[in-house]
C-alpha cells in the first residue's frame, strides 16, 4: 500500500490543449471582464464549414498561454466579482488547521500543506451572500451572465438549429440569456455552486432546462491513494469532461489534500462533510455530535467547497425500514448516520440542525446536495418505502434550504431497472419542487462488476432525458476498488456520452450540432476531423491505427471493417454523384420520387416523424 | 497487414469451464435425449442457498468432458433429430466448391479446406423441413423442448419469482412450455434459427416473448484477419455470452473460413449472403444477378448456415430518398442492391425474386433476417423515409414468407437518439406482425468513436425492454477499425448486459433470480461469489485484485474504496444485527415502525411500486 508522497509531481498534471482543438474565449456583455472558456474543433477545408464549438470545462489547463503552477493555484478571476458586491468581509482569523483535520497524520505521513497565500472571506454580519439571493432580489451576477453564455456554445440567438426532442415538461428556452438563468437560479430550478473562497471557478450551472453535467468522483481513502494522485484525478477529469469533481478522501490528510484540490479547480468541488467529520471521532460514528460536523462545516467553507452532501433525510424512523432490503443501507454518509440515529435512538442530528446549516450554507454560498442515503444498493430495493421515505424529506428540506435562500440540489440513485426509473424522476420533481436532481447512474441490473460504469449509463443516459440535471459518473471499478486514472477517463467518457444522448433526446437547441458535424466528417472520410470531433479524439484515433496505422489510411475513403470494394459509404457517395450526375440533386431525386409515387408507390408519402 | 495461415492453430481456442462455474444439463420429458445445457454457478456455504443456473450459450468448449478437435468439428447431435423426421434426403452431389466461392485465392493465400466428411441434406421433394412448418402442423420438434427447457433456467413450473416489470403488451408466460414455444413459433412470432445441415447446433430461440439474445460479428475482411482468428473469435464470443454469431468476411477465403466457423459451432450462423455474391462478380455491383445469387445461396445453405440477411427492402424508389440524408446508405448490403438498383434502373432482384428465395429456404430451413439496408448511419437520418418505407417493404415481405412457412426476423437500426426509438419496435410491431425485431444498437449518439459499444447498449438495452428479441452488439472499434479479441469480449458482456437490463425491465420470470444472487454475495462480502455470479468473473477479480492483490482481502468485510472504517455494508450489517439483538428483526423493525407511525409518521405507509 502506497504512503502520501512528501512532493507533489507538477509534471504529472496533463496541459496543452485537446488534439485538433483550440481554446478560445467569448466575453461578456453586461460584465465585459469576464471570458467564458469554449473548445473550438476546426474541420478539413474540404468541408467548407465553420468550425465546431464544444462546452469546456476543462479550465486553464488547456490554455497554452497559461502557466501552470500548482504550488500557487489557479488564477483567482472570481474575487473581484465576490468583493465588489461589497457584502463580504475578510475573515481575519480563519480556523487553524488542527491535527485531526488529517486524521493526526504526523511526520512523513502527514500530507504537505498548500502554502501559497490566500484571503478567506464570509458574508458580513446579516448578508446572504448566495446566488439564490441575488437572484431573487433580481441581481444578474458576473456568474449567471458567465453560465449563459456558457451554456449557448458561442451560438447567436437569430441561428437556426433543430429540435424535435422530447423534454417531458421541461422550459428549455430556444436562446439562454442572463435574465433566464437567474429566473431559473431564482425558482430553483437551477444552482451555479460557487463558493465565494473558491474564486479559481469558472461558472456552471446545474438544472434541468441546460445542458446536462457531469460529476467525477476522486478522493484518497484509509488503503489507497497519494495527495499527487488526487490533484491529477482532478486535472485529468476534468480534461476528460467533468463538470463538477466531488473529493470523497477518506483516512488521513483529508484538509491537505482537499486544499491542493480547491486551489487547482476551476469546477466545483463537493464533498461529504460527515467522512472528514467521522474521522474527527476516530471513526466512531456514536460519538459524532453537531459541534464537531459544524466545525468540520465551517471548516470546508472557508477552504472554498462549493456544495456539500449532507445526509439530513436519514430519519430515524426509515432505519428500520432498511432492515429487510437484500443490501441495506449502501451510502456511507447515510450508513454513518443510520448508526449515530439507531446508536443514540434519536432523530438524525443534520435533520434537526438543518437550519443551523443553513446559516453556515448561506454564509459563504455553499449549496447543499441532499444526499440519498437510503438510496438503493441493488435491484431488489429500487424504490421501496426508505427510499421514497427520505425523497419526501429531502422535498421537506428543499423547501427549508429556499426559506433562507441557500441553494439546494438533490441526490437520487443508485440501482434501479429500467422500468422503475422514470418514478423517480417524476416523484423528485413533485416532492422537491423541481430541485435540480443529481443521480448516481442508476445501474439497471446489479450482475455486471468490472462494467457499471455501462449498467449506470444506461440509466443515466435515460433518466438525464427524463430530466435529472447532473449524471455522477461510475468507473468500471465501481464494486471493486479505487479507480486509477484510465478508469477515470473511461467514466468521464461513458458520462459525458450519456448527458450528450440525454441533451440530444431532450432537443437541447445546442445539441444536434455536434453529431451532425461528426457524421458529416464521417462520411466524407475526413478521418482527422472524425478523430478530433470525436468525444476522445485519442482513443479514436488509436483505435483507427491498430488495423491501418500508415498515414495513407488516414486519407483512405474506406476503413478496415469492410476494405475499399465494401464501402457502403464509398458506395453511397457514388449514388449520390450518379444522382447529381442524371440531374440536380434536389430536383432529379425528387423527380424519381414522384414518378414512382405516381405508379402506386404510396409508401414515399413522408412519414410523421415519430416521437 | 496479414495473410491467411496456412494451419489452424487449435491451442488458440478457448476452453474449459468459466471460473467458479460448473457445466450441467437438463433432459428432455418429450425428448428424453436431449441435454440442455447450463452454467451453475454454486456459492458459498455460508450463504446457505442454492447454486445459480445461468443460461450458457458456450457450447461443448466449457464442458471438460468433450475433447475439443477443430479439425474434426462438433459432434453432429442433431442429425438423428434431423433424419428422424423423414422428411430429408442427402444430397449425393453437393456443390463442389469453386475458385470464386474462395475469390480465386489459390496457393498459399488460399485457406485450408476443412476436410472432415459430413453428409448434405435437403429437404425432400415438396417437403417443407422449417420449425414454422412443423409448428403450424402441431408438431413439437426436438428443437422447440430444447428451447422451452433452455429458456425456464432449471426453474419449475411451481417455483416462485419475482415480476413486476412493465412489458409492453408482450406475453411472457410465467413458465415457458414446449407447447408455448411451438405456439410462438406458429405465429411466426418467434424463431428458432436452425438449418438441417447445421447439426452441430445447440438450438435457441429468439422472440419478444423470451429471453433477450445478442449477436456478435465477427469475419475477416479484404483486409485484415486470419482463418484461425475468426473460429478463435466466434468460439470466444460464444463463451463470452453470445447467443448469435454472424460471419460477415468478405474478400478472399469466404467459403472456406465459414466451413470452419459453422463445424465449430454450437450457434446460429448467420451470412449475409450478398456479399460473397459480390465478390464472386469481382466486387463490381451492377454485375450481380440472381443466378450468382441463387447459387450462393445454395453454397451457404448447404454449409449450414442458419440465417441470411436479405436485403430485399432496398426498393428501386427508395434509393433517391436518401440522396439529401447526412450519411446516406450506410449499410454495405444496402448500399450494393442500391448501386444495383440505380445502374440498371430496375427493381431490386431480390425483392422481385423473393419467392424463389422462399423455395430455397424452406429446403434447408435457413430463417429470414430481413436486412435494413436503409437503417440510419447517424443522429440526423433516423426515422425517415427511407428508413420507415423500407420497414413497410419488410412487413409485407414477412407475410410473403410466413405463406410459405419459411422463419423470418426483422432487422432494425442503427443510430437513433433515445426519443425516437420506441417507434421504431412500435412500427414494426405493426407493420411486421410481430416477427421478432433485431436491431443493432442503436447508437443514441455519433459523437463517441471508441465508445459505440456503450452509446449503443444504451438504446439497445431501451429496444430490448420495449419488445426487441435479438440484439447486434457494437464494439469499441465501430466506425474505427476491425475488433480484436478484447474488443470482441467487451462487445459480447456489453450487450450481455444490456440484454439482462431488458429481461429484468420487462419483468422476465428468470431475471431477478440473478440479480438478487449476486447483491447477496456483495451484501455479505462474498467476494468469490460476486466475482463467479458475474458476468465476467475474471474481470472482476482483475480489477478487485489491483487495489487489494492479497488472498486475505477476498474474505476481508471491506474494499479499498472505502476502506475498513467506512464501509456502509459493514455498518448496515451492524445495523441489521443491533436490530436482530433488539428484537427478532420481522417482528422488532414492524415494532418501531408502527410506533413511529402512530406518532404522526405517516410517510412510513408503503409507497405503490412505481413503474
Amino acid at each position: 500500500m502506497n504512503k502520501p508522497t512528501g512532493k507533489l509531481d507538477a509534471g504529472t498534471v496533463p496541459t496543452g490543449e485537446r488534439p485538433g482543438s483550440r481554446k478560445v474565449y467569448q466575453a461578456g456583455v453586461l460584465w465585459p471582464d469576464i471570458r467564458v472558456p469554449f473548445r473550438e474543433v476546426a474541420v478539413h477545408p474540404s468541408a467548407q464549414e465553420p468550425a465546431l464549438t464544444l462546452y469546456d470545462p476543462s479550465g486553464p489547463y488547456t490554455d497554452p498561454t497559461v502557466v501552470i503552477d500548482i504550488e500557487k493555484g489557479l488564477s483567482k478571476t472570481r474575487e473581484p466579482w465576490v468583493v465588489s458586491r461589497g457584502d463580504v468581509e475578510i475573515v481575519e482569523t480563519p480556523r487553524e488547521v488542527k491535527p485531526e483535520d488529517n486524521g493526526f497524520a504526523k511526520g512523513e505521513h502527514l500530507a504537505p500543506q498548500f502554502t501559497a497565500p490566500r484571503r478567506v472571506y464570509r458574508a458580513k454580519a446579516g448578508a446572504n451572500v448566495t446566488q439564490l439571493e441575488y437572484a431573487r432580489r433580481g441581481v444578474i451576477t458576473p456568474e449567471m451572465e458567465y453560465v449563459a453564455i456558457r451554456e449557448n456554445l458561442r451560438r447567436k440567438e437569430a441561428d437556426p438549429f433543430i429540435r424535435d426532442g422530447e423534454d417531458f415538461g421541461a422550459s428549455i428556452p430556444d436562446f439562454c440569456t442572463p435574465e433566464f438563468v437567474r429566473d431559473e437560479i431564482a425558482r430553483g430550478r437551477a444552482i451555479i455552486p460557487a463558493n465565494i473562497n473558491h474564486t479559481e471557478l469558472e461558472p456552471m450551472i446545474i438544472g434541468r432546462n441546460f445542458l446536462v453535467k457531469i460529476n467525477a468522483n476522486i478522493g484518497n481513502s484509509a488503503v489507497l491513494s497519494h495527495v499527487s494522485d488526487e490533484v491529477d484525478k482532478m486535472v485529468w477529469s476534468i480534461r476528460c469532461g467533468a463538470d463538477t469533481v466531488m473529493d470523497l478522501s477518506t483516512g488521513r490528510n483529508i484538509h491537505n489534500i482537499r486544499d491542493w484540490i480547491i486551489r487547482n479547480s476551476s469546477v466545483p468541488i463537493g464533498t461529504v462533510p460527515i467522512y472528514q467529520a467521522l474521522e474527527k471521532v476516530n471513526g466512531v460514528a456514536e460519538d459524532l455530535n453537531w459541534e464537531v460536523f459544524r466545525d468540520t462545516l465551517i471548516e470546508q467553507a472557508e477552504q472554498g467547497v462549493d456544495y456539500f452532501t449532507i445526509h439530513a433525510g436519514v430519519r430515524l424512523a426509515y432505519v428500520p425500514l432498511t432492515a429487510r432490503r437484500v443490501t441495506g443501507i449502501v451510502s456511507r454518509g447515510g450508513s454513518i448516520m443510520a448508526k449515530w440515529c439507531l446508536a443514540h435512538h434519536k432523530e438524525n442530528f443534520l435533520y434537526e440542525h438543518f437550519e443551523d446549516i443553513c446559516e453556515i450554507m448561506k454564509a459563504y454560498d455553499v449549496s447543499f446536495s441532499l444526499g440519498d442515503g437510503l438510496r438503493p444498493g441493488c435491484i431488489a430495493d429500487a424504490n421501496d418505502a426508505a427510499q421514497f421515505g427520505e425523497l419526501e424529506t429531502l422535498g421537506e428540506l428543499t423547501q427549508i434550504a429556499w426559506k433562507h435562500n441557500v441553494q439546494v440540489m438533490i441526490e437520487g440513485p443508485g440501482h434501479v431497472p429500467m422500468h422503475k426509473i422514470k418514478a423517480n424522476m417524476d416523484k423528485q420533481l413533485e416532492v422537491c419542487g423541481e430541485a435540480p436532481f443529481y443521480t448516481l447512474g442508476p445501474l439497471t441490473t446489479d450482475v455486471a462488476p468490472g462494467y457499471d460504469h455501462i449498467t449506470s449509463a444506461i440509466g443515466a443516459a435515460m433518466i438525464g432525458w427524463f430530466g435529472t440535471a447532473m449524471l455522477c459518473y461510475v468507473t468500471p471499478k465501481e464494486h471493486l476498488g479505487l479507480p486509477n486514472r484510465e478508469d477515470v477517463k473511461v467514466g468521464v467518457m461513458t458520462y459525458k456520452l450519456a448527458a450528450h444522448a440525454a441533451d440530444l433526446a431532450k432537443g437541447h437547441p445546442t445539441a444536434r450540432a455536434w453529431d451532425d458535424a461528426i457524421s458529416r466528417a464521417r462520411f466524407e472520410f475526413r478521418w482527422e476531423d472524425q478523430f478530433n470531433l470525436g468525444i476522445d479524439p485519442e482513443t479514436a484515433r488509436e483505435y483507427h491505427d491498430e488495423s491501418l496505422p500508415k498515414e495513407a489510411f488516414k486519407t483512405a475513403h474506406f476503413c478496415s471493417m469492410c476494405g475499399p470494394k465494401f464501402c457502403s459509404m464509398k458506395i453511397s457517395q457514388d449514388i449520390r454523384d450518379a444522382a447529381r450526375a442524371q440531374n440536380d440533386v434536389d430536383t432529379g431525386m425528387d423527380e424519381m420520387a414522384r414518378k414512382f409515387r405516381e405508379t402506386g408507390g404510396e409508401i414515399l408519402v413522408p412519414l410523421t416523424p415519430a416521437e
